[in-house]
């Protein structure tokens, strides 16, 4: 590739830039004022989510989204804070330093320093299949988990409590006792907030609609909604000095924008936080890449997956450069986004200046922002990510599935993320090495006035007692290598007279060099046995494989074309019989 | 199942046992003679190996040949100390206690129990597939790298030098420095019996066979060569004083059967040696096995996997209960056992019977018996067991394969047996999972004349720009899900006018829950974008896994039993003329 297309290939913005016009400019600018209003709360709350100051959350809401606009190839995808990683990145940066201390904050910057830099090798050398080893059920129930884990949490600074725990359960411990030590005012204000949060996203939207609005707009304002709450708490805690009473608020969110640094490398600090990140960034890539290609998939847009992980990946180095902590795309904000009509992924970059400005300009507003309504509007946001009706399809569907789920939402709810995500990933590998260790084989014959052959259980077909003929429903390789040499080996001491072997292998779709050595191991054994061994409908590109190989010169017998070649070259006359009349011949 | 059928099915030894006459009780006791002359010195040889006192090579091959002539399946396998085993062993043992103490042989002991408890937990539970792990280039290249290590490591004894490292390049760099050391004598037995030796396995059966010996007779005379050695370099050693010239001998071995008793059952060294357990149960399993089917084959006898296990556990927990390491069975002896004539699993029995008089009455001939003789006698077993060119083989054959043998035996030979196996199965399994990510989808087309659909780029095919026809040549599961849902998001941005897509799916043999999701993902996307989605040719069992979800109800096109119905539904008279004037109709 020369220069321009490498360009074109890694900068998406060249392709859509070159097509921007004032229309477009007027509708990004409108859907960043929108995304903007909406993505100021849900900044300062993921920052405390994550055991930051709150400034941290607005800090990680405006490079990266400039740094996503330039490379992304979602038009509608928000990049910034989500729950679940900044859930994870506080149970990283808690194994390492103290909350509220400068190595905290230092462990989250180097945490997205760290997945910044593995989304971007990931990208770069085309490593997002890697993302392939959180299966949907296992991905499914950490969010899930997750979710319940982080509501759970919430619930401490909703009642005014003290609670701390790395998972569900040490949460619960945590919180239990302190219940008898709710403050009031706080509980007052969170749990009304909370009410008001649940009527906005059930109740704002069909009474909006009522009144007249439009479809589109009555949505997007049900979605701003918690501004609202935002607004009265804020003004609540300040007029009624409220802060007095054992309210915890914001308090100062200092002024300014963040100061650009490169991120410390402390290689012990690293080494530590590689497999969290490892984690953080595949999780984030996962729930982003899906939200991407859903957006695009309405629009008939293209999403490149790799070049999603170039654009995460420099998102991620733009947050830890700024002071903030492990970005990627959400869902809520990337579905305002595109509903309010974002076309272009400049919107996000607009809606970084908004940030910016709000950091410049609004955050004495912020002041009396009691903590309750933050950890409020964090809990109604999560709600959603919780299905547990899921488990119940997904075991309904597939036990091993079903079990997969089952053992990443226990274990995430009882030992916290990392646990419950790398048991989930350990056990779908697991289970899938499982179930293909064990693979269908029939044994078939042919089917009387045809040259088609069916498995003997299932059809009333045509069998010589002298000819095994099987047929393997699946590729053959190192999982089920061993099992098919056992089942050969069985299904011959079970069939005393059979003196010729063959295997069909329409559904072979590989050989691996395991299979190939047991294709050997059986051939030699037969062979001692007095028995040949054939096959039956290779594929062409594994017979180019095995000629590379000494099978096809020991096979003691021959490689046909077709089953009914292998038979016909056996046993002509039965092979012809039961195709000419239709029955078997008579002995 | 009844009890008479359970105790059938776990005690193999009622079904050979009833049919025992006094014929094959004679036979049976003349091969256990020639199997106990060769297994003496490779007893004492293993335990050397393993870093325990000679003895307890004897105690290790008495319990678990008489419990695998109990539990065992195969007729010929000799189960008893072998090289790579001893290696693994004496690696874990070093891990926690110092060569040569009580916590040592402690360790060994507690090391053969776990074995076998986790064997007969695996077979018990029908785990066998979990060997299948190990595919075979891994396994090839690890015995390939623990060869050269014994080899190397036995070095030292041979040339009476100090050696120690827990792996090829450790052994190298402790040697290296040594070399000045060399105690001649010792090294003139040694270099001697090697040389001896090697002639045994390459010069002494053609020789016999010159003499007039039969072909069978010359192969075990062959085989016990090696008792030869060990009678002249005994004598030497006794005879010449060689003692006083730094010649190191076996020394006293304690006279008697071992006691039997429960190793001490202690958490936290259990805890430390399960993993290590587990991988010696496993290649030791793999390697049984292979064997056992291997001769098995030959007489056309069954063997049970499942029960091997059992065997294979017992024979452990025998070894560990009578002061012994693990055990498995072993290639070379097996294969002299069964070239011997053994008839049934007695024949090891007799042979445990044996070697138990050795104990009782021979030991002080071992005394002075010089280490260099048995360490000679290692090297030129385990030198079999290398084999490099299978290398060359399997990465002309498969690259991937290739490379997990390659890191296999460079990390074996580099960290040690452990890092070196485990990295093995770790890069099949990734590489494994790396290539079924990508799996092959062609987009097809109706071949002129017929019903059949063939691949756009192999055939002249008809197609239509309304609908896009994809054969994915896999099953659709969680390492590919996400692969097929960007593939058609790709495919359906690249062709405006697709209207239809059509999934063939002769070649998909499950559907996971993953996969499911994707296909509802995909549906709905391509129902954002007006696009119906259609499936064909879906196997009976996915259609029945398919009904317990909401899939088939949510589908925008219909399932169809074939493609061609699939392509008639949308446009029959494409379908038919393409059919009938075998080209495209015109437009």
């Amino acid at each position: 590739m020369n220069l321009p297309g490498l360009l074109r290939r890694y900068l998406p913005i060249l392709d859509w830039g070159a097509k921007y016009t004032t229309k477009t400019l007027t509708n990004d600018l409108i859907v960043a004022g929108i995304v903007t209003i909406m993505l100021i709360p849900q900044s300062l709350a993921y920052a405390l989510l994550a055991g930051l100051p709150p400034q941290v959350g607005l800090y990680a809401s405006m490079a990266p989204l400039v740094l996503y606009a330039i490379f992304g190839t979602s038009r509608a995808l928000a990049v910034g804070p989500v729950a679940v990683a900044s859930l994870m990145t506080a149970a990283a940066a808690a194994s390492v330093a103290t909350q509220g201390t400068p190595e905290y904050l230092g462990a989250t910057i180097a945490l997205a320093a760290i997945s910044g830099l593995l989304l971007l090798a990931m990208g770069l050398l085309k490593l997002g299949f890697l993302a392939n080893f959180l299966s949907h059920p296992v991905i499914s129930g950490f969010i899930t988990a997750s979710g319940i884990q982080i509501a759970t949490g919430q619930l401490a600074p909703v009642l005014g409590i003290h609670a701390e725990g790395e998972s569900f359960v040490a949460l619960l411990k945590s919180m239990v006792p302190n219940l008898g030590h709710i403050n009031a005012y706080t509980a007052v204000i969170g749990v009304a907030s909370l009410a008001f949060l649940f009527w906005v996203r059930r109740g704002l939207k069909p009474l909006l609609r009522k009144l007249g609005l439009g479809e589109r707009a009555a949505d997007i304002l049900a979605k701003v909604g918690p501004v609202v709450a935002i607004a009265v708490t804020t003004a609540a805690v300040w007029g009624l000095g409220l802060t007095e009473h054992g309210v915890k608020i914001v308090g100062t969110v200092p002024r300014g924008l963040p100061k650009l640094a490169l991120p410390s490398f402390d290689v012990g600090l690293w080494t530590k936080l590689v497999a969290p990140a490892l984690l953080i960034s595949i999780v984030g890539y996962v729930e982003s890449i899906s939200v991407a290609l859903t957006l695009a998939a309405k629009r008939r847009q293209r999403v490149d997956p790799d070049q999603e992980l170039i654009a995460l990946g420099m998102s991620n180095v733009g947050a830890s450069v700024s002071g903030g902590f492990p970005v990627t795309g959400g869902f809520a904000r990337s579905v305002v986004n595109f509903e309010a009509g974002a076309e272009t992924p400049a919107a996000g970059a607009f809606t970084a200046i908004g940030i910016a400005l709000a950091t410049l300009f609004l955050t004495p507003l912020l002041f009396y922002l009691p903590n309750a309504t933050l950890a409020a509007t964090i809990i109604v946001a999560v709600l959603s990510l919780v299905n547990l009706s899921a488990l119940k399809h997904t075991w309904h569907y597939s036990r091993a599935d079903g079990a997969a789920m089952a053992a990443t939402i226990l274990l995430t709810l009882i030992e916290g993320v990392e646990a419950g995500l790398l048991a989930g990933v350990g056990l779908s590998i697991f289970l899938h090495l499982y179930r293909t260790s064990k693979p269908h084989v029939a044994v078939v014959g042919q089917l009387p006035g045809t040259m088609n052959f069916r498995n003997v259980n299932r059809y009333t077909v045509v069998t010589s007692p002298e000819i095994l003929s099987l047929r393997v429903d699946a590729s053959f390789y190192f999982p089920n290598a061993r099992f098919i040499e056992e089942y050969i080996n069985e299904a011959v001491a079970d069939h005393p007279a059979v003196r010729h072997v063959i295997l069909e292998c329409p559904a072979v779709n590989t050989i691996d060099a395991s299979a190939l050595e047991s294709l050997e191991a059986v051939n030699l054994r037969l062979k001692d046995g007095g028995i040949t061994l054939h096959l039956s409908e290779v594929k062409g590109p594994i017979m180019d494989r095995l000629k590379r190989s000494h099978f096809l010169e020991d096979l003691t017998g021959k490689v046909h074309l077709t089953q009914y070649d292998a038979v016909s070259s056996i046993n002509p006359e039965l092979a012809r019989r039961t195709l000419e009349t239709g029955r078997a011949p008579q002995p």
